[in-house]
């Protein structure tokens, strides 16, 4: 695709370097822009750029903030004694949503994956390990992506953690997704959510 | 959604009012930048910003331009005495990239819309009066989408252009796109395209 312009084929390059943009959509995107009012563009480089240069993150626990602790660590009232592990601040941000979690969090910045040369010393597993006894944590929720680098990452943390038997070890639950039908799930998770079965209360 | 940072959150709306990126696409692509090195989001937002702002349009055919006068205008070699009327920058692009059309062009910035508001004056359609006799223009091709908008804006098109007797006024051809399969045609373009059937060259 030739353009008429060094100026679009710049913008419409940078676009469709983006993860699951191409030159279509970059072109598409970037000629709406063209026919908005400059200010929507202006909004939009300027927030892009802000966004990136003046982010920083908890010191606590990793997780991105305008501060240096993120409200959810500033939060007395959430159970500092039970921290979840997730890998990323995507994860943070969905188990946030469901509203169903008190405690805090530790963002480890990703999984160890040998391929990519993500090795444990890139993640925040110290910055973990020396939480525990300072903050007296009594319970880690592993919240890991059940992918191969995922169960790695898992189970390195769970042989670290050994270091603390006080502190209990937890996993999120597998199982059916609500909606899920039985006969459209993967053997293994229909396997662990019969052996992983919970008794229903009776009324 | 809620985000642990107004800068994401700023972020994310701004680029969530893209024409087909909702928010959570939005958050997936403020966490690639944010992952990826500084430089990349800094290109992106100055790519933009400098798109947007000093973008200029080539004064005869309104096409977009880094100069007064834009590649096509400026190329001797091209035919100037026909000239194709689209009604956008994204048509020049598309024409162009065919490789089969040798005359130049006239961008009108739009379609003849009632209900969006955009009437004949809104329209680059003055200009093209004038640069008729000025131009010594012998044809004009109407390439403009066969939609309600489009065929009200080429319908009222031919009638300003017979004020030049002189200049032949074509439309491009219609009919089944290749690859396409007869029987999914719709039928007035498969009537047409049996109505103005090209004859084939004897051997």
């Amino acid at each position: 695709m030739e353009f008429p312009s060094k100026l679009i084929e710049n913008a419409v390059g940078e676009l469709a370097k983006l993860p699951g943009i191409g030159r279509k959509t970059a072109l598409r995107l970037t000629l709406h822009l063209l026919k908005a009012e400059t200010e929507a563009t202006s909004a939009l480089a300027e927030a892009l750029a802000k966004m990136r240069f003046e982010i920083t993150y908890c010191q606590t626990c990793h997780n991105i903030s305008d501060t240096e602790e993120c409200s959810i660590c500033a939060n007395k009232l959430r159970d500092h004694s039970m921290v979840c592990v997730v890998s990323d601040i995507r994860d943070v941000i969905a188990i946030e949503n469901t509203g169903q979690y008190q405690g805090v969090y530790h963002v480890l910045g990703g999984v160890i994956s040998p391929i990519e040369g993500i090795g444990p010393s890139d993640l925040h597993i110290d910055t973990l390990l020396t939480r525990i006894p300072e903050s007296e944590i009594k319970e880690i929720i592993l919240a890991i992506s059940p992918t191969m680098e995922g169960d790695t990452t898992a189970f390195f943390l769970s042989r670290k953690l050994r270091e603390f038997p006080d502190v209990h070890i937890s996993t999120i639950a597998r199982g059916i997704p609500m909606g899920g039908e039985l006969e459209y799930a993967d053997e293994i998770t229909l396997g662990r959510s019969i052996v992983e079965r919970t008794r229903q209360a009776k009324a």
